[in-house]
């Protein structure tokens, strides 16, 4: 995006001023009138600094790493919220919102090594405030506070990461997250919250996906078994996330010299951790000799049975593949982790390597406890969809598709083809508005027919209006289709119907 | 809403470990082990504090000035901004979205008084940042960044100003905006907006509503004539804003003591100020010796007339009021300015007495150009609708009525009467989920009959599906109205077409 320099210049007080003395000899003389004015960079917004000689170096841009959305753009996205939103309703969920900012000590301590990229507000004498960094820390803080015990909920707002711009990351992105919380029997609500991530993904079309499955208690469990010291847990997760990414010769080494864990255990640790499969790797290790010794393990490996088992009955196992080198870097989940990730064509022949995660989540069934005067826990599972990527993806398939993306849904333009008929044609437009007909017409007294014809070619509205001397006369009025070009009159009566007719 | 104190409890790897001791013995007993840690309050969260011992209280709390929005608030809130949204694109408006956050040199010097009320971001290195004071400033950066010369924009987004929560205002709030940019002829875009105005606040049926109309070139023009000094425009019409909750005399002496102006002055400007009226009123005013000698007032109130010709083509003059004390509060406005007013039962004997303002807005000619680097301008006229009063309103109304609101959109539950038959539910489900029908199960393995029954009347599910084995072996399932209790028998085949049948 393009930065400019720009000069200040005056507020409407000043405007009116020199207007005042311009406007007696010339009423459009004042436009040419140049103020100069000397702002200094970054002192105090006051009123005063509209009166005093101010000059000022002005950089026009947006912060970095964030963005504005353009009318195509919005038009683009509103498709693919509405899908989301959709799905999210037809599972029964309700809705919430909660504040952009937290107090500061709310988001402390659930991010881990993230945390350094929390948002602080600058301190103006109150609160220590933090713009959010998910939606899941505020919504757990939101059913301790509330002492909600159950809830399905969903939430679509923009949360903020300090992170580097440089890597493609925004800054400020929307999460799309859904919710179940409550007491329930096992693996049923997150069966619900996969089968969501698989109808999301497939209904908008963004190619071949496939959904990774681990379990934090299996994790920890292998961790265990191969001797790795609980204090290493989170370090050596940290490096199995890599593994996506980074070959395992690089993860491995990492381990031993970095993170300064004994090679016997990193190999023993591989053999276990590059597996990925489909239920018959989750029976091999149930049965595996060393796992199979360790409870929290085996608790884990029977709920992902029982979860491939209505993942079976939902239709959706196809696109899952227990993958044991997800870790997921945040803190707070507590069981079954899961990431989708878009294939290209070439990942066909290792699925593991995608285009990157477009929604992921998992069960945290602490985090509300967390919050609670009394511990009380509220086991928690959801998913949150990774929508900025997936508007990238639904942006550029628009464009290669070629297809003329409209960004208003404007019916009919009322439209002259004589001068002079300004007020008819705003009687119309009222007409029309006030039958829910969506219209406009051109802002000016005399535009030519042409200008408006290509006004409607080019923003896609289907129909124009046309009147004249002869149709205010005769008391109809002529439709017009952009597309064929074809006219018909109508009476003014039946124009309203007419329009619905060849609208719907 | 009450606040708690609570205790920090881990995160998921103490979790994990403090399971794999006990599991062994029994699988659930983790629950009943208190882990008392300590944690310092502010300190920096990082991976470490996971493991270290802390204790901290914690106030459960949203930030001063905020608030988190429950379900049913979502749904009232819903409803509202469709209404909203249909109305601006019937009048073929697009959409933009802008950062939350602008660098804090966009917006100083746009507020006047107000920029103290702007929030500022922590500098954590990089650029100075401030959270957005309203939409109008980010878009007019945005089109001065873009060069956009002509546009028709509608934003909905959340604003942020360090106001008084005492006086019931909220610090961060939604605003509605609709803009008309571009060189257009005289009052035609400034006419639709009023219309829209108009348009919102009938359907959303929140009892009668006038809107206010002035313009800050008349109010020059006046100000002018009447002797007062230009430097102090601006604090006058400070004062004359106020004349809507304060009496005369008050603002009177506030103008003579606190902001200086000689007493013949303020008076003469009284015979003015205290004016407002329909059409006359501004014929009067065109007449008027003294004011008539202004050839700024005199463009205004020319315009004025013509506006006030094309809101009767609109048909919404029933509602406008030219009135001389409206002067608004914000520096960027040049033109025409209004703001509309809900008006309680008794504020018919002084209809300048409302309930307060739900919508406003103005001609703002110079604000693109204060961001372009040559100084170009692109006019700008707009109305922003204060949608939280609106929601409080709408609540409070549907309060009062006693409807009951559904905060899901549930068509159907899928029951049970029977143990063991959670799979054949699970069945079911995904056949209604992938037909498009919004439906849930309870997520329990052998949830009671009746509890099901009850879930849909307090949620508002109008349908139950009920099976079991019979139902089962016989290839069909019972559909119950849950508000009737009638009960039919529909094979599977025919279970969609059923439930559309009677939910359409």
């Amino acid at each position: 995006m393009a930065t400019f320099i720009c000069r200040y210049t005056s507020g409407w007080n000043l405007l009116v001023s020199q207007r005042t003395k311009v406007c007696a000899t010339a009423a459009n003389a004042c436009h040419s009138i140049q103020v100069t004015r000397k702002v200094f960079a970054h002192q105090d917004a006051t009123a005063q600094s509209f009166y005093g000689e101010k000059k000022q170096n002005l950089v026009l841009k947006v912060p970095k790493g964030t963005h504005d959305v353009h009318p195509k753009q919005m038009a683009i996205r509103e498709k693919v919220f509405n899908t989301v939103v959709k799905c999210f309703k037809r599972h029964g969920a309700e809705s919430i919102d909660t504040p952009v900012f937290e107090l500061k000590e709310i988001l402390t301590g659930k991010y881990g090594e993230d945390a350094k990229l929390i948002y602080d507000l600058k301190d103006q004498g109150g609160e220590q405030l933090s713009l959010r960094y998910d939606l899941t820390v505020p919504f757990t803080r939101y059913l301790a506070m509330n002492k909600i015990s159950r809830i399905k909920r969903y939430q679509i707002a923009k949360v903020y990461r300090r992170d580097n711009p440089a890597l493609g990351r925004y800054r400020e992105f929307y999460q799309c997250d859904f919710d179940i919380a409550g007491h329930y029997d096992p693996m049923i609500p997150d069966a619900e919250c996969l089968k969501i991530m698989y109808e999301i993904l497939s209904e908008l079309e963004l190619g071949d996906f496939l959904i990774k499955v681990n379990d934090r208690r299996l994790l920890s469990g292998i961790l265990t078994v191969c001797g790795v010291p609980e204090s290493k847990f989170k370090t050596v997760c940290s490096s199995i996330d890599k593994m996506d990414k980074v070959p395992w010769d690089k993860v491995r080494s990492e381990m031993i010299e970095e993170k300064e864990i004994r090679p016997e255990m990193v190999d023993r640790l591989s053999e276990y951790i590059t597996l990925n499969g489909g239920l018959s790797l989750i029976q091999r290790l149930s049965e595996d000799p060393l796992v199979s010794q360790n409870m929290v393990a085996m608790e884990a490996l029977n709920d992902l049975k029982l979860l491939h088992r209505y993942l079976e009955i939902f239709g959706v196992t196809d696109k899952i593949l227990f993958d044991l080198t997800l870790a997921r870097g945040l803190d707070y989940y507590t069981g079954v982790i899961y990431e989708a990730v878009l294939l290209s064509d070439k990942s066909s022949q290792n699925p593991t390597v995608g285009l990157g995660s477009v929604a992921a989540g998992g069960r945290y069934d602490e985090l509300v406890g967390m919050f609670d005067a009394k511990g009380r826990k509220v086991p928690c599972v959801g998913i949150s969809i990774g929508i900025e990527r997936i508007f990238s993806i639904a942006e550029k398939k628009s464009e290669e598709s070629g297809e003329k993306i409209r960004t208003t849904e404007t019916q009919v333009l009322v439209a002259t083809a004589q001068p002079m008929f300004l007020e008819e044609r705003m009687k119309l437009l009222t007409m029309l508005w006030n039958s829910g007909i969506k219209a406009e017409i051109m802002y000016k007294n005399n535009p030519k027919l042409l200008t408006q014809l290509h006004y409607c070619e080019s923003t896609g509205i289907p129909l124009v209006i046309i009147i004249g001397e002869q149709e205010i006369k005769d008391g109809v009025v002529k439709i017009r289709d952009v597309a064929t070009r074809e006219e018909v009159e109508v009476s003014k009566e039946n124009l309203v119907e007419e329009i619905r007719k060849r609208t719907s």
